[in-house]
Order: C-alpha cells, then sequence, then structure tokens
C-alpha cells in the first residue's frame, strides 16, 4: 500500500556542519525539522550567510504541513525567513525558542503573518499533522528549551535527537528526557536520526557545572574587571555568570546587540533570572561601577571582526578599554575556521595587559553536544531498525557509522548520505535511496540578495592575481585602431624581471590586433581576443593569471 | 666600558610564529642565528610567504661575521637566499642542516657562491668569531641534527635553545644535551632565549615512540594500502615508518617534491637508512605492488591544495586513486589556521571510502616543542639571569612570562618583545630595550617579486565587493562625452533591489558630468571624478564598495 511509504530528505545537515534542515513526507502530507543557516567559508568572498536550496519544499509546498524546531540555534531556525517565504504551514517549538523566532521574524516585519504554536514536552498526547503524530522529549543542549522530536509515520516511529548531550544535572535543571526515549524503544523505532557532531571526541562532554566552578575561581581571584565573551544564545551560561558576578559582589552588563536581544526576550519569558540588582539594564550605567565590581559579558567569542571583544582587542570599543589588571574569559571554543581570528584576539588583548583565560588555559567551556560515548548510549536506548546520524561532516558521519558496528548494528542499517539524499521506507524496511534537488544558496551582506557561484568564483579570481582593465578605442567605421590599447591594473603585481610587462603587454595585443588582417569591428567578439591575447601573454611572461575585463569603445 | 656592550635584536621570532631571525651585536661584531621564512594568513591574496625586512642587516652587512642556523625547518632556513643577497658572511650549522641548506640555494643557483660550514656539537672547543665564541650543543626535535647555541659575548653567556623538546628516548637517539646545559650554568648565563610555542600544552609532549607504536598497529591491522601524510621535514619520524613497513613486509615509496628532496639529502648524508629493499626509488614502480603490500609516504598533511594528499583527495592524483578498503593516516597535526582546508582533505577521502586516522583519533602526531613543563625545566636548569621567550605569539609570550614567574624569576627578568625589539645588555645587567627597523615582507608566487601593502589591501577589496571598470570616451577638442559610459562588472552583486543599479548608474554619471559646467578633458583628473562619483552613488544604492577602475578614452 502505497500509503505506508515514507521519505525522509536532507536540504542540510548531511555531510556539512550547519543549516540543517530536513523533510518526513508520506504520500500527502510533508512535515519539515529545522530550518537552519550556515555561514561561509574564508574563500567564499562577499558571501554572509548560507541557506539551502528550498526547491524541493518550493514545489512541494501544497503539502507541507508544518514546521517543527528543535532549538533556538541559528543553524535551526535562521533559515526560517526564508523557508516561510516558500511555505505557509505553523512553526512548532517550545516557548523560548518561539521568543528567539519572534524576535528573528520582527527584524525581517515577518512576524504578524506566521503562526507560531507551542509544543510542550511535558504532555504526553502527540500532536496530530495529516498521517504524522508528534511528541517532543527535552533534550539538553548548550541552551535552554531544546527538544527533539518522536514522530509516529505510516512506516514507523522516526526519533530525531536534535542536537543533544546528557550531562545528568545540567544547571538549568533539564537534562534529556531519558524515561520517554526508553519508552521509545518499546515501540520498536523505525530510525534514529541522531546529532553525531562530536563523535570525534572520546568519552563524555564534562558537565556544564565543571565551566561554572571554574569561572567561578576565575573571578573570585579576579583584581579588577572581569570581561567574559561567549555565544549570545547561550541562555544558561549567562545565568550562571550573573549568579557569579552576584556572588563575588560584582554588577552584569551586556555589551552586543545579539546578546542583549537574546537576553531580553530569555528576560521577558522567564528564562533568565538575574539576582536581585544584579544586572546593569543600561551599559552607559557600568562607568560608575568599580573596575573590581564589574563584569561584563560580550560577543565575539568567535573573534568575527564587528564583535565587541574584536573592537576592544583592537581599542576600537567607545566604551571598554582593556588594560592591565583585567580579566578576559573566553568562554567558547574557536569553530573550525575560526581558530586564526580568535588567537588574533586573544594575542591583542594579552599586548594591552589583560589576562585572558581561554580553553587551552582552563575549563572555560564545554560544547553543547554529546561526545562518543553519550551517542552510543542514546543509540543502545532507542534500538532503532535503522540509524541516520546527522548534523556532521562526512567524518562524523563514518565515524559514527564505526560506533554503530561496534555496538552490533549491521552496516546496512547505517544509512550514510549526503546533502540531498532522500531514504525511502515502506512496511518497517528502508525502500530506496535517491535524492531530492539540493544546494547551497549564497547570501550577500545585509540584503537577500543571492550570490551566484560565479560572482564567487569570480571574486576569488581578483583576489589571487588581481585585474586589468583593457580599453579599445576602434574607427566605427574603419576598424582601424585610433589610440594605444589603454591597461589599467589593480592587485596585479608583474614580478621582479617583468617590471614592464604591462607596456609589453600593450605593444604585444596592438601587435596581434594590427596583423590580424581584418577590421576589428567586423570580428565577431573582439573582446573575446583582447582577453585571449592577454591571458596567454600575461602567463607566458609572469605566470600569473589576473582577470582581463576588456571595452571595445567604437567612434 | 662600551666594548661590553651586547644587543640582541629579532627581526622574527617574537609575537609571530615563523621567520625566525635573531641578531647578536657588539660594537664591532654581528653574528645572526636563523634566517626564516613565514606562510601568509588566508586574507594575504596572492602572497606566497614572508620573509623579515631586512633592512638593519643591510645597513650594518659590514659587521655582520656569520650566521648560525639551529636546524633545517623552512622557519629557520628558508630566509637564507635573501639574506644572502644582503650580507656576505659564512652560514654554520650541522650536516643535516647543511645538505637542506645546499639543496635549497642549489634551487636557486646560490649554492656555489655561499660559504657553508659545519659545527659539531660533539666538540667542546667553541668557534670564535670577532667577540664571540659560540658552542653548539645537541637538541631533540621533530627533525634531526638540531641544535641550541651558547653564545660567550662581552656582556656574559647566551644561551639560545633553538627549537626543541626533552624526549628522554627520541627514535634517531639523541636526546637534548642536558649535561652541556648544565655546565652552562656554572658560567652564570646572563641570558636564556627559549622556544616557547607550546606553553599552552600542559605537561610534557609525547615521546615519539607512542606514534612509532601507534602507527604499527594500525599498518599491521590494514587490510589494503596505506598512504602516510607528514611533513617533508621529518626525517626521524620517515625513517620509523619506513621500519614499520619493512616490519609488515610493505614496501614504500615516496610521493611530493619537497618530500623526495628531503629523502635524497637524508640518504645521502647518512640520516636516513631504509630497511634493506625497503623504499621504492621509482614512483612508477609502485604500480607493480600489491596494494596491502604498499606504504605511500606523501606530502600534503596541511591541506595544502596543490599537495600530494589534496590532489588524492579529489580524484585528481595520477598514479594514487583511493577507495574502499585504502587506510589514510594523516601524521601531523593541523598547524593554527589550516583547520579547515586540513578538514576538508580528511571528510573527501572519507567520501572516496578510505579509513582515515588523524590526531583526533589516534595519536599519529606528537609536536616538535617543549611543552609546559619541559619549558620550565630548561629554565631552572640553565638558571639564567634574565630570559627572554621566543618563537611565540603574544599569548605564547606571555603564557610564558607566567611559567617563569611560577618558578620564582623576578617579573622585570622575563624580557618580552615584539618583532624589531632590541634589548641592550652592560656589565651583565640589561640596560635598555629599544627597536630596530623591521617588518615583513610579502613574496608572491614562483618570484622573488615583493608585493607591497597596498596590492595586497586592493586583492582584498577586489575579493570583498568586485570591479568595476568604467570607460569614459570624450572628444579631444570639444571634451563632450562621445558615448555614454561603459560599465563592466566583475564579482559585484547589485542586491535584489538594485537590478538595474549599474544601468542607472551610467546614467548618474553621464548627468553629473553634463552638469559639470566645464568641460572634461580640462579637468584636472577626469578619473578622479568617475571614481568618485561612482563610488558615492554605489554605496547610497547597494551597501557595497566595489573597487572602480576609470579610463578616459580621448579621441
Amino acid at each position: 500500500m502505497v500509503n505506508d511509504r515514507l521519505h525522509v530528505a536532507f536540504l542540510g545537515g548531511l555531510g556539512e556542519v550547519g543549516k540543517n534542515l530536513m523533510v518526513l513526507e508520506t504520500t500527502d502530507d510533508i512535515i519539515i525539522v529545522d530550518a537552519g543557516i550556515g555561514f561561509p567559508e574564508e574563500d567564499m568572498f562577499g558571501v554572509n550567510l548560507l541557506i539551502p536550496d528550498l526547491t524541493y519544499l518550493r514545489r512541494n509546498a501544497s503539502r507541507v504541513r508544518a514546521i517543527f524546531i528543535t532549538h533556538g540555534h541559528e543553524d535551526h531556525i535562521g533559515g526560517l525567513p526564508y523557508l516561510l517565504q516558500e511555505v505557509d504551514a505553523p512553526v512548532y517549538s517550545t516557548r523560548l525558542t518561539q521568543g528567539l523566532i519572534r524576535a528573528r521574524l520582527k527584524e525581517r516585519k515577518l512576524a504578524a503573518s506566521v503562526d507560531l504554536r507551542l509544543i510542550d514536552p511535558d504532555e504526553d498526547e502527540p500532536v496530530r499533522i495529516g498521517s504524522f503524530a508528534i511528541d517532543a522529549f527535552r533534550v539538553c543542549h548548550s541552551i535552554p528549551d531544546a527538544v527533539g522530536y518522536a514522530v509516529q509515520t505510516p512506516a514507523g516511529l522516526v526519533v530525531i535527537t536534535g542536537d543533544f548531550k546528557l550531562d545528568p544535572a545540567p544547571v538549568d535543571g533539564h537534562p534529556t528526557d531519558l524515561e520517554k526515549l526508553r519508552s521509545y524503544a518499546d515501540h520498536n523505532p523505525l530510525l534514529l536520526i541522531s546529532d553525531s557532531v562530536h563523535i570525534e571526541t572520546p568519552g563524555v562532554t564534562p558537565p556544564e557545572s565543571m565551566v561554572v566552578e571554574s569561572i567561578d575561581s576565575i573571578v573570585a581571584n579576579a583584581p579588577g574587571r572581569v570581561i567574559l565573551a561567549t555565544f549570545a544564545s547561550s541562555i544558561s551560561r549567562i545565568q550562571q555568570v550573573m549568579n557569579i558576578a552576584h556572588r563575588h559582589q560584582r554588577k552584569v552588563v551586556c555589551y552586543g546587540r545579539s546578546l542583549q536581544n537574546n537576553v531580553r526576550v530569555a528576560l521577558e519569558l522567564g528564562y533568565l533570572e538575574p539576582p536581585e540588582g544584579a544586572l546593569i539594564k543600561k551599559p552607559a550605567d557600568a562607568a560608575a561601577v568599580a573596575p573590581n565590581k564589574l563584569l561584563c559579558i560580550c560577543t565575539g567569542s568567535q573573534g568575527e571582526p564587528m564583535a565587541v571583544l574584536s573592537r576592544i582587542a583592537q581599542g576600537e570599543h567607545h566604551e571598554i578599554e582593556v588594560h592591565e589588571g583585567d580579566t578576559v574569559i573566553v568562554s567558547a571554543s574557536p569553530i573550525p575556521g575560526n581558530e586564526t581570528s580568535v588567537y588574533r584576539v586573544i594575542n591583542d588583548l594579552f599586548s594591552r595587559g589583560a589576562d585572558v583565560i581561554y580553553s587551552a588555559r582552563a575549563l572555560v567551556h564545554v560544547s553543547g553536544h554529546a561526545s562518543h560515548d553519550e551517542l552510543r548510549q542514546m543509540l543502545e536506548l532507542v534500538k532503532p531498525r535503522y540509524v541516520l546520524p546527522t548534523h556532521g561532516e562526512a567524518r562524523h558521519l563514518q565515524l559514527y557509522a564505526r560506533m554503530a558496528q561496534a555496538t552490533g548494528v549491521q552496516a546496512e542499517r547505517i544509512l550514510l548520505g549526503r546533502i540531498g539524499s532522500q531514504f525511502s521506507f515502506e512496511d518497517g524496511v528502508m525502500s530506496a535511496i535517491g535524492s531530492v534537488p539540493s544546494g547551497t544558496v549564497y547570501l550577500g551582506q545585509g540584503t537577500t540578495g543571492e550570490i551566484a557561484d560565479g560572482t564567487v568564483l569570480e571574486r576569488r579570481l581578483l583576489a589571487r592575481d588581481g585585474v586589468l582593465s583593457v580599453v579599445l578605442t576602434i574607427d566605427r567605421r574603419s576598424g582601424d585602431l585610433l589610440a594605444e590599447p589603454d591597461i589599467e591594473a589593480r592587485g596585479f603585481v608583474p614580478g621582479p624581471r617583468n617590471g614592464h610587462v604591462l607596456e609589453e603587454a600593450r605593444h604585444h595585443l596592438r601587435d596581434v590586433l594590427m596583423s590580424n588582417g581584418h577590421r576589428l569591428h567586423e570580428t565577431e567578439r573582439p573582446e573575446r581576443i583582447v582577453r585571449h591575447v592577454l591571458e596567454q601573454y600575461l602567463f607566458a611572461q609572469t605566470k600569473r593569471r589576473p582577470m582581463v575585463v576588456p571595452t571595445v569603445v567604437e567612434v
């Protein structure tokens, strides 16, 4: 019966870190889990963020019944404004996650038009949508109010962990709900879709309480001001830092727009409860507080050049000037790819006299993701027929597969895919692996404008060897060259033995054009000839390939 | 007495990693220790390598008596071809280091003209040069034949560790010479100049023998071909891998030009002794060997895009196609900044079916540098009056200083500087901290051509928002515009609401030029006007700042 069929497709989350988006689909209905964005790598010039290609959902928009969000991080909610332009469906989430989504939609003036609904992980009755019944369960992660979903489908039960770890006594009091997970196991789950991104780390992720102890002792011994940088979304960490500050008679002040926004939402919804009098609401009021009575929380833990910590390190922040006696805590680990920027900031802070404490020196951060043994524990708890690791690059998925095999899962029950993979199930068995249209859309700065692959490539070429603007002036009637070709170079370096290479290239180009025998304006594409001649000549002479931008002026 | 004065200046090695170069100077004499290059960061577009600004040595070339090299790594010898253009002095080193230097000079046809001399760390008689007497002592590092130097100067004894660790039983049989170091302590050393770059790592660096055990067990269990990537200079590691291969009936073949060159030098000088029949000299002969009888050593452990391992991962290597059953060992840790490239290669290798073993999975690499406790042990052994940490970024120097204070060294005896710092000593006491001309010279690809700061900045701008080539054609006599301005864009994205912005910019430019009141060819710099008008207009419309390259054609 065709109605027993379930398709699970990934528009993000397989073979990459960031921009998670998965699609659960029967003949009549589609539900979406998460809608994240990703951040560009260093050589994606001028690209500000990455969203999944939504072609598949655009084509099937009429069947999309709902969107379920696991938690409020950018790589799970940041794509909602784009997704909601393609599909019209309610968005289910827990309360804090909803607050963060609403704030984000408000920025884009979309809040009024979106149907945001709450889902309660403490409720036993699932949400029924078309052929699906969806139950949320609490998971512990680096942001409060995170959940996973157990989705009853015509083909069987699918358990989606979302991002999780198993910290048994998290500081917000909400551990991962092992009870519920155990109960799912009784229903012979068809499929476990599991976080896998920290599979490389052996053992278990240390508890957040150890970070709290470590930061407490640093603050206790700090002679002057303390500046702590962390992720704007680390609400539990921020709560703990407020408690620590209060314990040591310090007031807390927050810097950085994203941090201030998140703190405002969390305060409104009761997810942050600063001790009485601990929080200075207006940063300007912090100036009146003695340095050793102050703790500043700020953004920039990833070395982002425009964030508060970078500006402090550069001496460019209006309110905070760092000096001898200050203690800076970088309460985050560099996300791979950000190491150079993070260490540049740390070096600069040291050079200004601050004592800088970062992960190499003390346990001032732990990941929100499960390490090897926790991932294994989750798998052994749920006992699914199939397991599908997600939220990781190729190596994480492969290492997860090895772990799963080590626990006795047969290789053919471990599903590995990449972006666009679609796994189909029928009668409790996987029937096929196909694919759906997928990819990454590059978005540029400050706008919703897409940047084509070609543009990024052009920028990469421009960055490598620079550019030559070449102008030919020809007589409209005779086709004769009216002047020497004009060459302007930017970002191009000819090399020591090629000091006159541009001059020579000009002559060479003229000679080729003159000897061409026929008149230039009759040539099909004179621009093409110019580019070809110059590219060849310059590479032969200099081993470089500057971009050649020709213009032919006919007068 | 002015002749008692000693100046120690740094043209590299302080406040940065890479391009080590220090200058020891009395009134009449200068000796140089090391002449390294550095490698560019990601946003130094088109820059291939970095050398120290040699202005100071150029000005004082007549007093330079000798150059001493500690070991054969690029960040210690790579700058020699440039330094030797500025100063004419003999280069002292141990035998393997000399072999590597000679090979490097030969590539540049400089070998014949340079006076290369051997220094023997087992010799007790120091080399006397002007007012200096220099004694070499063995240190253990990740390349054989590494030494540090003890330099007797008019102001006192200066001990320079070079790059070192204290592995008590290194696989090449040559530990750091603690005996000699202890004997220096008896002469009340004035100054210890110490490696500091691994100060962040607690404890001691694990012994190389643990890496050997770990690789041995991987090779023992590998079902098919083994491919091992490591630094081309890791001669001891390469020797051990040859031994391991032989133990498991595998033959070894080397891929990658720098690796093959270093292996050739090490073989010639007897620093590599492959077991009988273990080494396949010609890579082409490897095709005849069964995969499970083969071990390939190759370059590319840092994810360098043109190196062997990257090309294998991309499926672009002519001789090695990786597949299921192959085992790849990345026997190196990513140098900070290279993480993204390294993990990209590892992901690609996994995707091709290989099992990839890298530092997160097994101990397949250890650093050549001393960790915290070893640095402390060195300091306590030498008991200098002053200590000067080097070979590190600001944070390493600062953390070294904290370690030194913890061992009881007074803060004023711990010398921290940055590139260009010059410390002066007189009568056994530091008398001043000054500075000498210093900086970094960028070199481009394949040549010795310098790249100016401005060029790198231009490339950064090109990469960010692209470029517009703008052509104005005006009548030479009347100054009238003869056609609409012509605009060609590359790497520029106008944004969603600015689809026609280039067209509009053209009109705007024309209108401004027409309304200007006076004729264009009489304007002092028509190019400047074009640039100014377009930059302003495009920023207002698109919030972007493409580079504008104007050309004015007069006909």
